[in-house]
Order: C-alpha cells, then structure tokens, then sequence
C-alpha cells in the first residue's frame, strides 16, 4: 500500500484515525470470545477509521493460541477490509542478519503493511525492511510514555530522537519509512515537522494516554495527510458491557476526524 | 535460576559459552528437519556451554510452525538440560503496559530465564521484567553490529550506552539484570567493567562476527564469572554436512573454554 494509497483513504473517510488492537484478555466483556472481540471492533470501527495496529505483545502473551489469534485477526482485516493500512506493533530492532528474519516473518509470512522498530541498534536494524515496495518501517523516535527523557533527549548538540529521525531520513524516503512521533504538544510538533516535513508520524499518546488528537492534526498534518493518530485502549475499552462493540464506534467516530 | 546457579554452572563446566540457536531453515543440512537440527545441536553443545539462547526472529519468520518449533525446543532443553541458562533474543522495548505482555510471554506463557531487551524506550520497558524472582532482563547496551556507532555513542558528556547501563543499574540488581556488551576489545572492556563490575554481560560478536573470546574473558570477567559469551552461526554452521553434530561440539568446546 502506497502513500498515496494511505492518503486517499483519509480523504475517503475524513480520518487520521488508527486504531489499536491491544486486546488484552483480562479486559474482555464478559462471555465474549477473544477473535469475536476483534471482529467486533474492527467491524464497528472501520467506517471511522484508517488503520488498524496489532500490538504483537498482547498476542505473543498467549502462546500459540495468541499467534492463531493475530493470525485470524490479520486474515479478517485483510479479507474484510483490504483497503486499511495494517501494522504490525513489533518495535522490533536487532542485527542485519536478524532484522532480516522479522522482515521476512511480517512482511512476507504475514501480510502486514508496516511493522514499528526500535532504533537503538542503528541503521541495521531497519534496512531490511526498507527492501519491500509498497511497505513501511515505522521507526520510533518520539515515544508517548513517561520514560522517554531517559534516553530520547539525549544529546551533545541536538536530542536523540533527532539524531535518529535524520539518519532514517539519510537511508529510505517518504513512501517507505514512518516515524513514531509521540508528541501531542503544538510547539514540539512544529519543530519536528520542520526537519521531517514530508514522512507519516504514528502518533501514539492520545486517548487513554491523555494527549489532543485536535493539536497534533491542527500542527502535524502535512500535505499528503502526514498522520495516523494511534487509540488503543480509549477505543477497545470504551464500554466493559455488551454495548462494547457501539461504544468502540462511538469513540473511534469522534477520534482524529478532519 | 540464580547468579549463583550460574556461576556454579560456569565452574561446573568450566565454560562461558551461550550457543545461540539461530536456526536458518535455509542453512539447515539436507534432509533434516528443524527440531531435529536443535536436538542434536543441543546434546552435542551440553557438555561445552551453560546457556542457549533461541533468537526470536528465526522462528517468527515461520509463523505458527515456527513458534511450535520454539515452544519444543524451550521444552527440550527444560525437560533434559535444566541446569542450562535459557535466553530469549527478543530486543523487546515498549511502554509499560506493553512491557508485562512481553514478560509474562517470556517468563509465564514459556520459561524463559532471561529475555534480551532494548533500552531505547527508557526504564518503563525493562520494570515489569524486575518483578520475577530468579529471571533476568539482559537489557542492551552496547552492540557488535556495523551500524552500533550510529547512536549507541550519542551524548554531551558520555556514550549513550553508558548513560543506559547506569540508568538500568539504577532501577536493578546484578540478580535481576545483564546487559548485551558487544565489546571484544580489552580497552573498552575495561572502561565498561570500571562503571559495572557486577552485572553479567552477554557478550555477542564472537566468532562469525569476528571478535576474539579469549580477550573477552581476559579483561570482562569478575568474580561470579560475569560473561556469557554468544557464538551463534559459528557453532552452529561449523559444518554444512552430515557431521554438523560433531563440528558443532568442536567448536563449542574450543570457545570461551575456562
């Protein structure tokens, strides 16, 4: 799926919206299957909605069965829906060797549009997955939670997260590389745009987390759309009854609309 | 498992070698199967190392036969090596509700004794690993791949890397924490080793990646052993015909022998 795939889309549906499937089975409504939970929420969802992200961990907790889980929940999104944007929240980052094989294991095994990674390990670790047309490495640089300024900040003359963001820039383009952008305050926004003014920004950090799904567009849009705006548990938990699945649609349809 | 099963372990065999079990189908001898590959790499490796360590993305990039080959190789070595340190090569790194996912994935859902994370995110995405009597996080501080320099080194006053171990030695115990310490040059093992003395490093880049094991062992062990040293495609690829058992016990008993 293109750029301009992704941005016809949020022209379609006059959404930024991507929503997370985070689904933790310690939340589910009472009775409710977990693969029934998804394909609730991705069919109640996907009139507001661009996108939606698999958060790997929530599945990987299960075992096998969580891996049948994702597996299903990828095939029905596909299938139902060929037309979102799919990632594969992974934040995977390791060795050339390695970052091959999770290449291979999300973009070709499963059929994901984007997988996250980590930058720690440098280039290495992303430009494995660079090689796929059509697909995105979404790297982090900005992340939402509250120990961020551990290391992100650091820096002699300019933050880490910087750093990182020009070195990506340095080795893919716009149409195969995204960026983790975890920040939902107008003036970091602007100055972030001002030295990536043309990739996607995953913005995680609204909704449950607390951040303004209004700022980021009004200060993070750019040209070709420019922004999935990530919420996950404000979305998949906005009810605990049976009314679960109305009011996931419900929220989603308020989200990140334009 | 303790430190000091470990270290006992390390006395026992008179060994510091981690095999880690990056397990290419691609690279497998004709003719045998995957768990078959393991098995046999695995009782030919038993009696010359005190660690195993199954990199995550070699599976993952199976799908679901892949994560059942995991799940039976885990199985294999709990059931006849229990005395073996068991690493899993994730590089996990995400937000702390993201983060007890991956743990209970790793030290609940399978027995892992140890997972190998990444830092980038902060402490949020190593805490929720802390909280298991007798598992370690093996948080990664400083790599052995080409591309480590692109960040790893990034700071006003110090290397990234170092400000990341002491950060984590901060929020950790040597009994709840390693780090991943790529450095197979005396110089930097000792600068690394005058900031934390304590902690056990794993030690990758030996081997195929060209890092000598005997100067490793020289200046970065300390009193409770102190170093797992990883040799992954050396030990297992040391032979690409029938004799891949033998070659590998070969070379597992001529690296980071005691």
């Amino acid at each position: 799926m293109t750029r301009q795939d992704l941005f016809e889309q949020i022209q379609a549906r006059r959404s930024m919206l991507c929503v997370g499937l985070d689904t933790d089975l310690a939340k589910l409504p009472a009775g409710v299957d977990a693969l029934d939970f998804n394909k609730a929420i991705i069919d109640a969802t996907a009139p507001y909605c661009v996108a939606y992200k698999p958060n790997l961990a929530f599945y990987e907790c299960s075992g096998l069965p969580g891996m049948r889980l994702l597996d299903a929940t990828v095939d029905y999104i596909k299938s139902r829906y060929p037309e979102k944007f799919l990632i594969a929240d992974a934040k995977r980052g390791d060795i050339g060797n390695t970052a091959r094989m999770y290449a291979k294991a999300y973009f070709e095994t499963m059929d994901f549009d984007a997988v996250t990674l980590s930058p720690y390990m440098g280039t290495d670790a992303v430009l494995p997955f660079l090689e796929y047309p059509g697909k995105f490495a979404v790297v982090v640089a900005l992340s939402s939670n509250g120990s961020a300024a551990d290391f992100e900040y650091e820096g002699a003359s300019k933050p880490l997260y910087q750093t990182v963001m020009e070195k990506m820039m340095d080795i893919s383009t716009p149409e195969n590389m995204m960026f983790v952008v975890g920040a939902t305050k107008a003036d970091k926004l602007d100055s972030i745009r001002a030295f990536c003014p043309e990739h996607f920004f995953l913005v995680p950090g609204v909704g449950a987390q607390g951040g303004s799904a209004e700022e980021v567009m009004e200060h993070g849009a750019n040209s070709m759309g420019g922004l999935l705006i990530n919420s996950s548990r404000g979305i998949l938990y906005a009810s605990s009854g049976a009314d679960f699945a109305e009011a996931a649609a419900r929220v989603a349809s308020e989200t990140a609309r334009l």
